[in-house]
This record gives C-alpha cells, sequence and structure tokens, in this order.
C-alpha cells in the first residue's frame, strides 16, 4: 500500500468512519478553456454531474453500436481478461480497455466533445483511466449499488486526488424504467469511507456481481446525502445523449425488469497532473486494462 | 380443478401456447353510472387504467399511513397468515384482508371515490375479493416481474372472466427510480397462458419471493406486448395519488436501491357477476385471506 503520500481520502477502514469533506476542487478549468460556457461549469461544480442530449448524431451512434456489438461477439476476446461474462447467463457484461482494441473508440476517446469537457474540467491534459464497454440485459439485468468510484480508483489503484471525470455514453435509450444511471446531486463534495479491508484480487468478484460488501458505503452515509440533496437525479435520454459526472459522486442504477437492454460507452478521463500512484487501501493495484498505468495525454484534434 | 364451467382462459399449461384475444368487455358501465368520464371510460377501455393525482386528501393519507404502520407493526399479526414476511430480513412485506382487520381500511374500500370508480367500470355492485398494505424498503427492496392477476386469480381462486378492477394507492412517493408500477397499455386485451402446472400450496411461495416460474408469462410475449403498445407506462405520484387497471393488466415493478420505500394500498373489486367457482388451474383453491369467497357486495355510501 501507499506510504510516501499523504493520504487526504482514508478508506476500506475497520470501523465505519465519519464522512470526509472534498479539499480538492471540482473545476479546475474556466468557461476559456473548452466549450461548457461558466454557468455550465458552475452547475457542475455544485452539482457533479452536466448532461448533454444528443452529443452524437444518429449516424455516429449506429457505427459505434455495430463496434460495440463487434467486441462483444469477438470470440478472440471472449476468453480475454478484458471481457466480463456474467456467471448465470454467460453473457458478455462489459469489455474493458475498448479505446485501445478499437480505432472507433480511440477516436471517441479524443474526440474534443469528449476529451475537450474533460480538460476545461480538469484544467490540464487528460489521459484515458479506463474504458469500457456496458451491456445490461432486459428482464433482469441486476442492479448497480451506490457508490463513488473514486473511492475505488483511490483505494484500489492509487487514484491520488479526485480530479477525474466520467462520461456515461448512451448507444441505447435510457428510459426511466431500464435500469438508468442515478446520481445524488452534490454528493461529490463528500468522501464516504467505506468499511472493510480489500482482499487479493478484489476486482475479479466485484466487477462481475456487484455483490461484494467492501468498497461500498454504509445505508446511513447514502441516505444523509439524499436527504441532503432532497433528491436524486435520474438521466434519461436517446441514444448519444452523455451524462459527464465527477469520481466522486456517489451513483448507481436500479434492476431492469423491462424488454428494452441499456448499453453505454464509459469513459474516465484522468488529469496527468493526478497520475496512479500505489494504492491507498488495497494489497496490490489492479490490472491495466481496469485502470490504465500509461498516462500519455490524449492527443488534442489538432495535431492528429 | 373446475370442471363444471367453459375455460375461456386456459393457462398453467404443459407447453407454451398462442395468446389469447380477451372475449370479456373491459368497460361494463357508462359515463352516468359514475364519477369517470366518457372520456375516461374511453381511455380505459384502451389502455387497461386510468391514474388519479391526490385521489385522497393530506390528512386522510397521514391517518391510512398510521392505521398501516399499526398493522404492520401489531404482534398479535406477525404468526398469522395474513402476514407476509421477508424470508432474509424478516420485515413485513404485505398484510393481507386490511378491510376485515381494521375499520379504517373497510372505510376506504366502500369509499365512493374508489368503489364508485369500481361500480361503474365493472356495471355491477361490487365486492373485494382482495385486499393488503404493501411495504417494499429501499436499499434493495425486490423487483416483481411481468404478470397478470387475473392469470393467477383464474388459475388458483377461480374467478370466470376478467371483471375486476385494482386500485393501487400510494401512501408514500411513487418516483420513477423506487420501483413505482409499470403497466403495458393496451396488454389487458391480450390473455397469455402461463407454462407450468400450479404446484400445491403455490401461493406460500409465489407472495413471498416472486421468484418461481409458474404464473409467469414467457419473455416472448411480454417483449410482443410492448412493442405492439409501442412502450410501457410507468405511474408516479404523491401519497394518495391512486391507479385503477384492469385485472388482465400485463404489470411489474423494478427492483428498488434508493433510500425511498415504497408502501401502497392495493383493493381488488370483483363483479358480484364474476364470483369464484373452483380453481380453472390449481388443485384447489387458495385461502379466504388472499381470495375472499365472501361475495356481499361494498355497501354504497347512501346505505352506510
Amino acid at each position: 500500500m501507499n506510504a510516501t503520500l499523504t493520504d487526504h481520502y482514508p478508506t476500506r477502514l475497520l470501523a465505519p468512519g465519519p464522512v470526509v469533506p472534498r479539499t480538492h476542487p471540482t473545476v479546475w478549468g474556466g468557461a476559456d478553456d473548452g466549450p461548457l460556457t461558466a454557468a455550465e461549469l458552475a452547475a457542475f461544480d455544485g452539482s457533479g454531474y452536466h448532461a448533454e442530449q444528443a452529443l452524437l448524431g444518429p449516424e455516429e451512434v449506429r457505427a459505434l453500436q455495430a463496434e460495440a456489438r463487434r467486441l462483444t461477439a469477438d470470440p478472440a476476446l471472449r476468453g480475454d481478461e478484458r471481457t466480463v461474462v456474467e456467471e448465470k447467463s454467460q453473457e458478455v457484461r462489459s469489455v474493458f480497455e475498448v479505446h485501445r482494441l478499437s480505432p472507433a473508440f480511440a477516436r471517441l476517446a479524443a474526440d474534443p466533445r469528449l476529451a475537450g469537457r474533460a480538460r476545461q474540467l480538469l484544467g490540464s491534459e487528460v489521459y484515458v483511466h479506463q474504458s469500457r464497454v456496458n451491456y445490461k440485459p432486459g428482464f433482469g439485468g441486476g442492479p448497480f449499488y451506490w457508490h463513488s468510484d473514486f473511492e475505488t480508483w483511490h483505494a484500489e489503484d492509487g487514484m491520488p486526488a479526485p480530479r477525474a471525470v466520467s462520461v456515461s455514453l448512451a448507444l441505447t435509450e435510457n428510459h426511466p424504467f431500464n435500469g438508468s444511471l442515478m446520481i445524488i446531486p452534490g454528493s461529490h463534495r463528500s468522501f464516504v469511507p467505506c468499511v472493510g479491508r480489500t482482499p487479493p484480487d478484489h476486482h475479479l468478484n466485484s466487477l462481475r456481481t456487484h455483490s461484494v460488501a467492501v468498497g461500498m458505503p454504509e445505508q446511513e452515509a447514502v441516505t444523509a446525502l439524499a436527504e441532503q440533496a432532497g433528491g436524486i437525479e435520474q438521466f434519461t435520454g436517446g441514444p448519444g445523449s452523455a451524462t459527464f459526472f465527477d469520481s466522486n459522486c456517489m451513483h448507481g442504477s436500479n434492476g431492469n425488469i423491462t424488454p428494452y437492454p441499456r448499453s453505454n460507452v464509459f469513459l474516465v478521463f484522468n488529469s496527468v497532473d493526478n497520475t496512479l500512484t500505489a494504492p491507498f487501501g488495497a494489497p496490490a493495484p489492479r490490472p491495466a486494462h481496469i485502470a490504465s498505468r500509461d498516462f500519455t495525454p490524449v492527443a488534442r484534434d489538432a495535431e492528429r
């Protein structure tokens, strides 16, 4: 574990600890640094998220849908560690590192509509910490319990500060009833420590079932955040819509009994000034396809 | 099983059977028979449901909330067969026959805002086939898979025809994300036979976990109904809002990971011209607290 840096956000504790107020900024850039307006940046600072309808056009989405299908069906990837298969049905749930597996997703990661907003929010060059395609089937796709991604990335990957932003790009329609993303507004300002030491190779289980207790906040803490916020935000929208959200947002999603599956591309941009060190709460770092250790900045559009 | 009456809606089959078009009317009364307008009756005929915001006032709802709490906490009812307890947490999920257990719920069942609409829709006097209070907790309340209530009432209780209407009255806020009721519009016009013979005492399991296959439609049939309808309707609203829906509507609800629990009163009115016979698809009828065999009509307001 990390013994060289001060740990501003201790977690994976032996007993429940108090919520830690965030000490780092949320928005590091200004209105001159990218496509988001000053009002949009201020709103992101307060809520922790920014939603865009139709960030990508229908043609672009169709091409990405086809590419996602190709990757989940690729027999060469089936036994690969980058492919997460559901235990019961043996169906593919996620494919990781798609920005390295596929030129189409590499172009998407470098697209100024995505990377440009990330650079602006983080006030620096950015690199891709994680990328994946998710597929949540209809008729019983399971829930994802409340969690902060930064809590995991800090504890298990050694990310020092919450200076990272995620983009969830919809490839299918997000209805209110098919397990769409929920975020507690303003929760990114509170770091909720989780109880329980991280077992070795924890990610092999946590990515598959999400029913393990380590890395999950106490119900009381989630309730308090929702009460403070006065509610929960749920993100709906058509294919091509995108939600940008701070790495420390408390988020989750319900299960889905409807016939409508849900598929998205998930991209995490981290600041090049926030690169990974040793894990702060795990015996060993996770593999590079889950938490990249190649910190090469995403190329700017003009330089491609 | 029932050998005396023609079975218009065969179910609990040994192999998947075709969907049976409904032969009975949905709306049996006219605009002069009750509070619903001709337009509202026509809409119910087409969709199978009718939603009312604030059917009950805040004071009335508070009184019913207190009465519901009293019933779920009553130690005398704890070991009673009318109380359904969740296996894992041992928390009360439902209390049945509340219109007999409590004068407040008896008054609610006879309230013309509820019984009057039921009489109008069914074109006759009505009696209470089933009543219950449901409690679905936050942080992991489970889903209820798609089903038609009439399929169960026909197979297991001996209800001849879909001439019954249910009322779901909200005691808490129904958000889009805390497991609120979903109905496939127009599905009440198609009877979907279910596969699998009904085992003895099936209700002891089906009410508790809702994860058993008997009485559940095939995914293909649900998908076809949703495609035909062009979507799914989800019912949201504050405490005191109510959804009236036909007994053969295909409905269900997602699980709930949010901190917001969901509680409602569920009342089923059956026509006195549609009283129970022997079950059409089960070895023995279910107990009377689940399917009443007292067919005494709900008293009209003026007569109370």
